[in-house]
């Protein structure tokens, strides 16, 4: 069974650093990877808190909240 | 040609969890990774420093670090 994976970003830089690195050497056999641009769909924003993030960007694997680096709090993109 | 991958960790329970998390999604065809624990190996807390890691646990993927979470500073680490 597939790991369900959600990259959340804003576009900041930091986030597009992340993203290319991480999401280059994920195993696509193990993880559906959806990237979620919160500036495009801010709908999401309560999605990715109640999940645990806090800033982005910052990947949710299974059940675990990975924040990467430091781009922008979640509190700065509502 | 394979992206050279270290995890970077103290053993603290926020490391075990990401690494658990991000290695087994990591795909191997294309990472070669290497886990220091740097609490056993002291002696590469300057590589990491040299990589940029300013806390653990963190994934230097390629040339980019990527602090994942927040588990110890590796200030406390000497």
């Amino acid at each position: 069974m597939k790991t369900n994976a959600t990259f959340y970003h804003a576009g900041c830089p930091v986030c597009v650093s992340a993203e290319q690195s991480i999401t280059s050497v994920l195993d696509r056999e193990k993880v559906d990877l959806e990237v979620v641009h919160l500036g495009d769909q801010p709908g999401r924003v309560g999605e990715a808190e109640d999940a645990g993030v806090e800033s982005v960007p910052a990947l949710v694997l299974g059940g675990e909240t990975l924040h990467l680096n430091f781009g922008a709090a979640l509190a700065d993109l509502k």
